[in-house]
Order: structure tokens, then sequence, then C-alpha cells
């Protein structure tokens, strides 16, 4: 159970989607990097973008961020058991490292991106991606924010994101 | 070294100056999350916040962060050695159990920062405060950026920090 009154029904607004609510002053620039780094212009597909965002919230244990992101990871084409080319498990070895902490990431790890073909770009954006995750998945769980159990609402939830992107709150 | 090409000088712009001016589309809702939460309408002051961010920063060994928000906390009457009272002892607990990560913040820790006299938005921002500068820390030390070792540079910006806060980017 969230661990503050969030003065809203949990089950209509889980994970994160009540805190985006409950503080909107924080909602809204959260809401923007979200959009930006999953939806925005990139070399990487959304698909690459959300399937990083859902690795590292497995690696952090965050039921609702992994499972959330896997259903749009899955709907924009890049389902769990997607088979990854060179580049993209390079971008994932410097996210799983940015994940544990920034001294993680050595020169080394970041040539090897490079190598498969990453760009400077690439790098930096699947840094931020993992380190913004960071941040979401210790939001939802530090709270103790409520995890529907039924794979079916993050589908649905998915297909809204899709659609909408993150800058559109859904309807209460 | 910045492992990346920021395309300017890391003297002139360390830390995660250069970031925000390298990608300004994330650049922009980060520096409005900064300014939301560390120098927006609260009732924790600009100094325990931003206490409560060097604290973090330290805990993630990031140099540039914790000198930075170290500096900015000093400026605004909140010097390291600042004696806490059980509040903000209360709120730094979770904050450092929060860096740890989200499941970490067990009710019984909530509960004590309740009964310290917090309310549920200051533990709310402090959790998101915990969890940005996971964020930030991460981003800043995963890309190899550069932090000053002379203490009058966090001086110089903190001064500009709390005359001008984060939205406003330096000259450079």
């Amino acid at each position: 159970m969230t661990h503050i009154d969030l003065g809203l029904d949990e089950k209509i607004a889980p994970g994160i989607r009540g805190l985006l609510r409950y503080r909107p002053e924080t909602g809204r620039p959260l809401s923007e990097l979200a959009e930006v780094l999953l939806r925005g212009d990139s070399s990487l597909s959304r698909g690459e973008r959300e399937y990083i965002a859902a690795h590292v919230s497995r690696l952090n244990d965050c039921s609702y961020c992994a499972q959330s992101h896997g259903a749009v990871a899955a709907a924009e084409g890049m389902p769990v058991s997607a088979s990854l080319g060179p580049k993209m498990r390079a971008l994932l070895e410097v996210a799983a490292a940015t994940r544990i902490g920034g001294h993680e990431v050595t020169a080394t790890l970041i040539e090897e991106a490079r190598s498969a073909g990453a760009t400077d770009l690439e790098i930096h954006d699947t840094v931020l991606l993992a380190a913004a995750f960071s941040m979401f998945n210790r939001y939802v769980d530090a709270l103790g924010t409520f995890a529907p159990e039924d794979a079916r609402a993050y589908e649905a939830g998915a297909a809204r994101i899709v659609e909408h992107g993150y800058l559109t709150p859904p309807p209460s």
C-alpha cells in the first residue's frame, strides 16, 4: 500500500501515475523527460529505448516499471524475447553498468559500444535512460505504490502510450 | 575525461553543465526538475533540500554533485557541519534508503519520519530528491565528466545558483 496519502484510488492510478498526479509540479518535468527519452527524435527506435527502460527496471526489481515498459516495448515490436544485434547488446551493458553506479561505466565499455556501431548520442541517451530509470524505479517503489498483477492492465496502458505518449494523462 | 565528445570545453562547462548543453532536449526537463525540487515552493527550506541532495551525492561518491550542492547548501545557510533536528535526521534516513533502492524504504522508516514531524509532501519530496540524485549522480559519472578540484569554482557556481536558479544557464 502506498506509504503516503495520494488522495486518489491507487487501482485507477497505479505505479508512477498516482505520483505524477499527486505532485503536478514535479510530474510535468518527469513526464517531459520520459517523452523526450523514450519517444523523441533518436536513431534508436522507440522499441529499443523501451526495451532498455524495461531491462533496467527488471534489474532494479521494479515490477510496475518493468511490466509497463516491457508492454510498451512489445507493442513497439520489441518483445522480451527479441533477438538483439551487437549494438543493442553493447548498449544494454552500458545501461546495466550505469544502473549499478556511475563509476562502473569504464572507457572500455564505452569503446565496446562504439565499436559495435553506437554513436556518441546513442551512448549518451542510453546512459541517461538507465540513470532516469534508476530514479523512476526508486520513486515508484520507495513510496510503496500499487502494481497491478494482471498483464492486461499493462497492455491497455501500453496501447495508450503508443498512441498518446507520456504527456497526455490517461482519463481518471 | 568525458567519454563522449560534448563539443565544448569541459573546464568551462564541468559536471552536468556540459551534458545539459550537449542535449538541450533532455537538459530542459532535467533543469526544470532540479528547479522545482530544490527551489520551488516547499515547507523544506532551500538549504535543507540542497543538504539532502549533497548527502545523497556524497553517498553515491559523485564528487561534482556533492561539492556543487554542498556549496549551495552552505550558501543557503546549511553547511555540512549544521546541527540537524529530528525531522531532518529522519528525512535523511529515508533519502539514504531510497538511494540504495526503492524496496529499502519500509513503512517503519516512513512512520519514523512522520513521528518526527514530516508531512506526506515532505516525505514525497525527500524520496523524489534522493531518486533524482540517484539519476543525476549516475549521469555525471557514467559519462566521465570533469569535476574541478578548486573549492572556489563550486562557491562561484553556488552564488550564481542562489541568485539565478537552475533554469538560467551560466554564461559560456
